[in-house]
């Protein structure tokens, strides 16, 4: 395997065009085999790369996939967020992070779009399946010691939150100030945290 | 205006087929016209029948749309139920429906199918916003004075429980027993309900 691409032989391994053809190598091998049996190597070979480049430019398959997704956050940043500070804090700290994200339509657009795609695309749900068990949800519920039970109904909670603000945009919640609705909607998410 | 209708001249008024042309016409009008200003005489009039009939057949506007949408359950039978039995134990009764009116597989297709098509259908999801601002959630939370915030905040735990379970399908909880959901969602619920 070259760094030369299998599309545009001839270009720059490293330019801004590899990392845009690594990234569409990643849509297309996650979208194909899901989350759980893609590989670094499997997408560095469908963009026509060596997988160091991969490595060297997102560092980890968590990487690739919040990148090719334009998520606004990788999980690896997301746990230690939740877990520094109080732990009877975590549950304001979560709603208030999420709800601050997603204020920002810029940051919340791929989000939706791929909520959207999942809604109606059974290859796009298993990819979203996979990568929220295995690389979100189960990261989190461990970095807690939270049963994952529980940590799903949190989720649950968080994302209809979400679609009815921004998806349904049912009023008063769609315009609700965010103190309001973190003052509504920690203490659920601390209570299953807790295990009470 | 006659029972004659336009497009099926001779047929019996009062037919099974009327029946399926209002529908038919009703779905048309709520698309176009939302649900807030959708009327039983506009419906009527697209059907090619005399509103009365429309009347005779759904009752009301909320009756037609049930129908129209195939809805498990009509906002008109769901307020009693909640309000039927102890205030402290609405959480629970409201989690227990709806987990069970959803575990039917054939009740829930419809509503997971509306769901859908509002996600990503700008028509559609307008219809369903007027339709769960104004005649269900209102109603609900006029009948238990629960502020609406507080309902929607309710409702979209429960809408992310049934998409979590039942679309994206993580597990556990997709496979998760009712018995132990009710007993993680309905203190959450209670409390939305409770106002603590």
């Amino acid at each position: 395997m070259t760094t030369t691409g299998r599309r545009r032989p001839g270009r720059r391994p490293g330019s801004a065009d590899t990392r845009g053809e690594i990234l569409a190598a990643a849509r297309k091998i996650f979208a194909e085999k899901g989350y759980d049996k893609a590989t670094i190597r499997g997408i560095a070979r469908e963009a026509g790369v060596d997988p160091a480049l991969v490595h060297h430019y997102f560092a980890s398959k968590d990487g690739i996939f919040v990148a090719a997704m334009e998520l606004p956050v990788n999980p690896e940043e997301f746990v230690p967020l939740l877990t520094a500070g109080p732990r009877e804090e975590i549950g304001e700290r979560l709603v208030r992070f999420i709800l601050t994200i997603t204020s920002d339509a810029q940051a919340r657009q791929p989000v939706l779009a791929l909520m959207r795609t999942a809604m109606t695309n059974e290859q796009v749900v298993g990819m979203v399946r996979e990568f929220m068990t295995h690389a979100l949800l189960a990261k989190v519920a461990e970095a807690l010691g939270v049963p994952p039970l529980r940590m799903e109904v949190a989720f649950a909670q968080m994302f209809g939150v979400v679609l009815v603000r921004y998806v349904i945009q049912l009023e008063p919640l769609a315009s609700a100030d965010i103190e309001e609705l973190i003052e509504l909607l920690a203490p659920t998410i601390q209570r299953y945290i807790d295990g009470s």
